[in-house]
């Protein structure tokens, strides 16, 4: 073989692909070859990225939104020099492998962020343009460009038909995300069919009232033409831009191509047979001859380009240590020293002083305190700021050029508020914050579930937690929404009864690395409660006695948030051996050793009383059969808080009664 | 007073709303305010309906999508007439009152559907012209349009950034939904304030790209622009058209009026004073002189309305008395004669039969048996037609103009396609289906949520229910979808076992009429089960004894679908007094008398296992304190099935090893 040609190039992501997908008799072929010629000269001209060091901090962002074309990244991965070897694509999408059928941003080495749940990728790179922008105008000095590095995502006609790409594509507009650079996969194909008779949009159009770029009618098999409208893309870096490319899906396949025939199944041996034909590639399953590896890898530019920028940041932290050392600290997600200190000092402050507010208020007050101590928290609100408390004194927004910008106005779109909270605290240097009224996490709960399954670091706050927030009715008033969080797993839920376990909430939010957590809060005053040393410092167990009978209780009342102050009255009320346990996290209680749990509830004591104004049924992993929930069956209702909370059986009495049954 | 002015007329809906906001201390005047000139025109020139009859069938339907604007649609109720006295409003927001903090459709006479989750109502209101362009094409002849009606929706900017309204406004562009006209109230203010910082789409052109009418600047406070605008809209009926309309939120308040701080609370005492001197209001609270009154009235008007068109429907059924008779059954809600039957001997058949195939392929069958029998069924799915197994022989698309259209390929759209399915069935008319992977249900979850609050009698199939789906790995496989969805209440459930259970699903989804239900079926082959009669008779009370021990069991199995078959063979391994339950619907179960749940899950037996692929916490409420789950406590993995499910506990041995752990 003399020196190969851009197709051949293309031809061994082709090929491994469809040789993967063959081998696990499972998978997506059609996209990647679909999408290789693109994806050749986007990753041997442009992408700026080192595969010996995944985690360069000043790497170029790569998102494969269309997920299902797993094996386009993976061969991508494999020719470039990741450690991603041949027999970790032979073994695709079987148990433990590095490639399963979706990427996993966990599993496989140069992956940033899961994709599978379409359009969600898109959002990611939006939120990772985002996050570049920020760094930079926070950190970079005249000649000290150490922040500069791009987003490219790829994207089909499912990613633009979701809503969530009308949200993403809209912010990013708005911010004017100038290199953030995506790559339609315009070919007309999605899982139906031809897409005339479900996808009839302008998607030039569209994107251009949204602001972006557009460089309409690529041929996205041609190299020149992808490379020219990389190029148009990159001479101006004050929008972000839309590559519109014509493609085939299962491009080579003599009988497949163009056809959604090749977009969900392995071709079978004979067409694999006859697209090796049509192609010219007389190689051997899985056989890449090494001119062609040589030519694809990228170690050694890798090693340069990092080398470079390192020499350009050891310059800088020379001339800007301070700035150097905090961008290192941000970049390791490692807290500032004094952090917990100052929480602790906090926290104690607060059970001495006992205010009696909203949790929400007391989430701002908190924001308030952690904020000037952390840069990397860069908070929002889906238009709520003012419900959700979310503003502290130094917000600045990130549609400036501030340095300090941290604050980002969402407007209405949850969904993609909660995507672009996942993509900066995985870019890293960020600890972000977002919110919504509690009801509307429902808007955004797969971007919630995807935080939990990709570890991120991001803390979704929601307010109005219950029919406590009263005249907005059923449709603002959460009721199964916090055990449905809860069910998420790796995701942690709080739900604080005062200003002291919401400063603790805020804290373990923002100590937790290896997921999101969800911070439940009020929109009503809630009773500060009286505390020992030991039970301030028990908060962060999940669950704690605040309130201890004499020796072996006769009844437990477990209760969290608003209804803590009624477990307590109902406590005083009843008399006798009873014990009030606050459960502000079941999540975090529930990773407690057994024998702090036993000392919380000891299995010898089943009359347990559950209070919560949401789903009853979840306490009965708490109560058991023996036990009694008050909580909610059904809708709430509009009318004032202090109609509500009785009508729907949360007041003393009704807490006595149900302990007094038992 | 003379004759009033138009904008006399418009005013009372303001001070109504004013007023109202005012005595409730609590709500949104600055929407009613800001689009009463709108909907003033638009009520009293070209909205056809009569407040006489609320469920007249050709009316048109009018849609408040920015439903916090409540007190607009609750004056415009009352002034025109509708049984929606002034009490009602002086009591806005209060305790069972008919007159919610937002629209509910299931409280007020002439509320079509429950608004406030942005972006849903307008969704709705793309199923209602849908719902009305597939009766006019199955049901109208030359001189008899005996279904002609349009749908009014108001929206704000909350509704336009949400992405449910690029996903619905894409649909109806692709429809041609012609009698469809949207108001976009553009005032520039969403609640945190001015929206040059988070909304700088280019609305006009964004609808343009899906193929809408576009009227531009339109004078929202001009009687004669908007007139003009909606003349301009009804001019063609080949397309949506929206009609963009500059307005003042809060207009007429000298100190609040175009800023947000007139959205959400109430004007204040002083302010309501200025702004009646500014609007020329010399009324008190709550007065609509006479004049007003009666030129608003339109309960003659609607009689007449109504009049006509019965008049052209008793001509058409004595046409077309067969066309006639299936209109008015389905525009009634009620199944046709013989479906029970058929769908008993469909039942028995299968029972004897025994396939053992996907649950997946059991819903394709019963989707084949019943369908033919309902052309009210309409079905769907967001692009995954073949996985999901949605088609039938006589789906045709409702893209067309075909008299028999009854499927609808919604693209990657899951949100808006459940907001279009609770449109169809509340619009009347319709039974409608929709479909994507278990999974995504996520993606479409407050609209589901919003099937349940608003009683609509419409079908959620989601397929591809557990681990069970395999190689697609975590971001594909449900775990806590199932629970979740259990929570939401007035929200059915089903998850069958096998072939028989599966068309008892699909029945109870097709004659439950006052809530949703949401049907889980399998990718995988599902064993057939034996059944007497009896047992057979009784999957439709949701939970039964499917294999029961000798006298009183020492071991209850419990569970659904996929582990059924588990469950049977871990009751054959155990040996002895061992009951096994299917439970195929939770939800239904639960609501069954106290004897008959003693009967299949006996108190006094505590030894239980649940056995399900999905969160074990949720099985806690059967099996207690005492019982043990085999169940799902993380996320799944990419690997073929049969790795998966022994890997995460799911084996003989494993059931086993629990119930002799008891």
């Amino acid at each position: 073989m003399t020196t190969p040609s851009r197709r051949d190039l293309a031809n061994a992501i082709r090929f491994l692909a469809i040789d993967a997908v063959q081998a696990a008799n499972s998978g997506h072929p059609g996209m990647p070859m679909g999408m290789a010629d693109i994806a050749e000269v986007l990753w041997n001209d442009f992408h700026r990225h080192n595969p010996g060091n995944p985690r360069w901090f000043n790497r170029d962002r790569f998102v494969l939104s269309n997920g299902h074309g797993s094996m386009l990244q993976y061969a991508l991965l494999h020719l470039a020099g990741y450690d991603l070897p041949l027999d970790e694509l032979k073994n695709f999408r079987q148990f433990d492998s590095k490639t399963p059928g979706h990427p996993e941003n966990f599993m496989t080495p140069g992956i940033e962020t899961t994709t599978g749940p379409l359009g969600q990728g898109f959002a990611n790179a939006v939120g990772f343009a985002l996050a570049e922008k920020l760094l930079a105008q926070r950190y970079n000095r005249p000649g000290f460009d150490i922040v500069d590095h791009r987003t490219w995502v790829l994207m089909g006609d499912g990613c633009l038909m979701e809503g969530i790409s009308h949200e993403a594509a809209s912010l990013a507009g708005t911010w004017g995300l100038g290199k953030l650079v995506a790559f339609w996969d315009d070919n007309n194909i999605s899982i139906d069919g031809n897409t005339d008779g479900w996808f009839t949009d302008d998607t030039p159009a569209r994107f251009e009232a949204y602001g972006w770029r557009v460089v309409r009618d690529v041929d996205g098999h041609d190299a020149a033409s992808i490379k020219a409208a990389i190029d148009t893309a990159l001479a101006h870096d004050d929008k972000p831009t839309l590559i519109c490319c014509r493609t085939t899906i299962g491009f080579g396949s003599p009988n497949k191509a163009g056809k959604e025939s090749s977009h969900g199944a392995p071709l079978g041996k004979d067409e694999i047979a006859l697209t090796r034909e049509a192609l010219g590639w007389s190689h051997g399953d899985f056989d890449v001859p090494q001119p062609i590896r040589d030519a694809w890898s990228a170690r050694e530019a890798g090693a340069k380009h990092e080398a470079q920028w390192q020499a350009l940041f050891d310059g800088y932290s020379a001339k800007f240590p301070e700035q150097a050392a905090e961008l290192l600290r941000r970049s390791h997600g490692e807290l500032p020293e004094g952090f917990a200190a100052a929480a602790d000092a906090y926290i104690a402050k607060l059970q001495a002083d006992g205010p009696t507010i909203a949790s929400r208020k007391a989430s701002q007050m908190a924001i308030e305190t952690f904020a000037p101590l952390l840069p990397e928290l860069v908070g929002g609100s889906a238009d709520l700021a003012h419900s959700n408390l979310t503003l502290w004194k130094g917000s600045k927004s990130v549609a400036t050029d501030d340095p300090d910008a941290n604050y980002v106005y969402y407007g209405v779109r949850e969904f993609a508020m909660t995507a672009i909270s996942n993509a900066l605290a995985l870019h890293g240097g960020f600890i972000p914050y977002d919110a919504t009224f509690l009801v509307f996490s429902d808007y955004a709960r797969n971007a919630v579930r995807m935080s939990a399954l990709m570890h991120a670091h991001a803390i979704h706050v929601y307010t109005h937690d219950s029919i406590g927030l009263g005249e907005d009715g059923p449709t603002h008033q959460p009721v199964e929404h916090m055990a449905s969080l809860r069910y998420i797993p790796n995701n942690d839920l709080w739900r604080p009864c005062d200003a002291v376990e919401s400063a603790v909430a805020w804290r373990a939010a923002i100590e937790r690395k290896d997921g999101p957590s969800c911070l439940v809060f009020s929109r009503q005053n809630l009773q500060h409660q009286s505390r020992s040393e030991a039970q301030v410092r028990d908060i962060a167990r999940g669950g704690y006695v605040l309130k201890d009978a004499d020796g072996t209780p006769d009844v437990i009342l477990i209760a969290t948030g608003s209804e803590v102050g009624l477990a307590m009255d109902a406590a005083a009320k009843l008399g006798g051996q009873v014990r009030v346990v606050s459960m502000p996290s079941t999540d975090v209680f529930d990773r407690q050793d057994a024998a702090y749990r036993e000392s919380v509830l000891p299995k010898a004591v089943r009359k347990r009383v559950a209070i919560e104004a949401g789903t009853a049924d979840y306490w009965r992993k708490y109560v058991g059969l023996d036990g009694a929930v008050v909580g909610m069956d059904g809708f709430g209702a509009s009318a004032p808080a202090e109609k509500l909370f009785p009508h729907f059986g949360f007041t003393v009495d009704k807490v006595v009664e149900a302990a007094q049954s038992l």
